[in-house]
């Protein structure tokens, strides 16, 4: 006997860009929107019947047919719209909406010209069942670094073990982050994001560091104990490795001045943070 | 109360490249490989303390010093060797590896010249345990098209619906494909994923396409009949549209001849088929 | 006084397949086409009179309107034609057509199904002038591998050399390949391009390289000989390194056969060979 | 008779990182280098002579070591350090430094913690030879947009003509620029290319665009205007489409408010904007 297991289907990379000409400046949404759908799509696999199967064209369709009304808030309550359209549907159970915001920043005080900030992406994620919901918010591509007061050291050393402990390395990173808002979520997520943001940022440049996880430890927890409408924030930080270049062979000294910044390998470090008793009630 | 929850970390994107020139033509084994922990490591979030932290660097020095000796049979077998030299370690709980590997092929006869294959990537991931293990098989990156026999219709139809239904259309798509081998495993993985692959590609090519949904369940069906080794297969489908362009405006008939191959937006299907003995065994 | 310069404009990334279902099996041809049009365009830049610019939209049109009568023998004659078509306007003095072709494969022996080779991308590009025309062809992404007869050695010694001379590495590389047909050039498009390629194939594999420079002496001029409809043939070559890892710390001895790969930094190596008289008559 | 023609060989994607930590805030230099010699070399092509074929790994080398000294101001000037010490070798006749530098800006008053900035990549080329020099200075990847006072009207219309004429389109495009300082040059050339941004950026922003072509012009005039030590200014601006979104089928109007974004097909503009007077001279 064989099955169809879990499924999901739905259209990414659905490009859409909004502009509202009254404001000044003009204000751009730029986003890049993902839907999934999971319900009784049994029959669809195993008989090849559509009579369910909502085409992927028309979830493209709606994100267009959608933005005129309800993408006017943040992008949490357009993924929320698109969501409850979709469950409208007697055989969609589940609508998860991914969307990631391209920021773009006017050209000093013009109100139609601007430059996009390529230095983060907004993210978030809203999944919409029957029985409820759930609001992930996130940002991804921001890279960081720390020249002075980050240490690797005390680690266990074996046969296989070259690295040197130090005192003083070089950490950077490309921070992906994704956080869950309690059940009645913030009143405003555009401030909310910024907010987080702007902690994340802060106890990243403030704090010591004995490690790529105590670093993730130290800002995770600056975040929840400065946002009580946060239940849980996780991070995927890849370690961009920065290596002294030696270059006593030459008879130059480089005392922590000169590396070489490497692609691969890299570290990666994964880690949610949250509230313990988040954890006991579940 | 803040605590650490779900974690993980390691090395990512070891490039190992390893030459077997005693065969002809030589053997060349071309990996990229993932190594991530779980265990005891709340310490090294919450205290900073790097005791039990096994430098990631020291684990791409384990891939390379254990490749002469454990990297002689298949990526699975050298995933599991992995996967044990760390499990060694007390605070270890869980290793997980993942490996791709890159096809060469020999140029005509020569015993020492190569192409690189890039019509497809050997992935595996071997998870272990102390309590047992999992080996899942796969391939990425197998681009394959159907250019009859590919339908899509009967799908429902609102007022945002502008899809026209179609007997006849191009269907592509990029494969990502993962099976779980029974608990026994197959005695050759290296067979056991040719088969696989070869399998895939013809029930791929032999089929009628109702859908990709369709397909996927159909081309599934065909691999776990035919590998009873396999517990179940998953399979990630982009569907890479061609539209057929309309020329009418320009006096020129287009019979499913031209079309214009997209990359944005795309469908997304997934689905596991899966024998169902297996699922209600669990 | 301020002017405009050199200028060119035109439509890239164009994509279209066509399919030709009336052969067994089907044949595709999937292109990525780029249009760069040079002429009389200074009063679209200085004045911002486009009443001679060819909307690049028109351009787009007119690559999928000619696909159905012109593009039936090699993507050199369909750029001779998209050439051709477009400097049919006054303002147009050259054309350049640079088209990329991906291969695909039938699977088995099935008529209508068929898997992309990422092994290697055909290019040309046709370069259209009232006077003249120009053709080159090519080739991208073919990655080789000689696991033997390759060397480094002999190459100067200064304070900052570290390097070690070798007789025996591996040689790695991506092939770019460009070349020039002679005037009346090869009856048979297809046909010479496959014919080169072979060419460059078993070259690369028969040769002792000394240097990357002296491989790409040895299969240009192997090329060159045996093509006598080419007037030249250029190569870019960057160098993948693998470097043998130093497993002597852990006692373990590697005769050449674990490796490194790395991507950055690379050699590169750039050259055209060509032949002596062409250059003495231009 | 068979030769060697135009020809190159170097080092790419040589990545250095420079750290001064006695400024506050720190300095740091993140640069993506490549090194390019041309010269007497043959002989390593045609007899695999390696005699006066510096390592590319020296170059790699040398761009470390001389780091520390000479990558105090620009990178001009240090593209100009590197230049000089190939250029010592007699078989050399031509370097060519390739300069990337990737921003980083201090997180708030943070003396030692920053976030790469990453909307603009600062670029130059210097190349050296014994009978002279030539500095190109530049950007990459600054993406931009109007939301209003963009037209595209007035071009020609044939049978093959479908795109509608617009006084009030959306501009983006991601703008690569390069730019030729006057023999002298500039006294900073941080302070230079500064001010090159900053024009280029208002230009834009204050200008009515007839066309991409038009606004190369408006800008790049601009540009020679204001900074008399340019003697030219080069501009490859791909057309990122944004295409109003018809949602009449939906019943519902879009006044330039919704728009797909698309990356495939682009048009692609490029010209060079110079001083009439050098190129009379030339």
């Amino acid at each position: 006997m064989i099955e169809v297991g879990p499924n999901s289907y739905g259209k990414s990379a659905i490009r859409l860009v909004k502009v509202d000409r009254d404001v000044t400046p003009h204000r751009i949404r730029d986003l890049t929107i993902a839907i999934a759908l999971r319900g009784d799509f049994a029959a669809s696999y195993e008989q090849g019947d559509n009579a369910g199967v909502i085409a992927t064209d028309t979830m493209k369709n709606t994100a267009y047919a959608l933005a005129g009304e309800h993408l006017t808030a943040s992008i949490e309550a357009f993924g929320f719209a698109l969501g409850r359209h979709f469950l409208a549907e007697p055989q969609v159970q589940e609508v998860e909406v991914s969307i990631e915001q391209h920021p773009w920043v006017p050209i000093g005080d013009a109100p139609d010209a601007f430059t996009r900030d390529g230095s983060v992406t907004r993210t978030a994620r809203v999944t919409v069942r029957r029985d409820g919901a759930e609001v992930r918010a996130g940002l991804a591509g921001l890279i960081v670094m720390k020249t002075t007061r980050s240490a690797f050291s005390g680690f266990p050393r074996d046969r296989l073990t070259t690295l040197k402990e130090t005192e003083d390395r070089i950490l950077a990173t490309k921070v992906t982050a994704w956080w869950t808002y309690a059940p009645d979520g913030p009143a405003d997520h555009d401030a909310a994001w910024e907010d987080v943001r702007s902690t994340l940022l802060e106890a990243f440049a403030d704090h010591d560091s004995a490690s790529v996880q105590a670093s993730i430890w130290i800002v995770g927890k600056a975040i929840l104990e400065r946002h009580p409408e946060l239940a849980d924030v996780s991070m995927s930080l890849p370690n961009l490795h920065h290596w002294t270049v030696d270059l006593s062979p030459f008879g130059i000294e480089n005392d922590r001045q000169v590396y070489v910044a490497t692609a691969e390998p890299y570290g990666l470090i994964e880690a949610t943070i949250r509230r313990a008793d988040v954890d006991a009630g579940s």
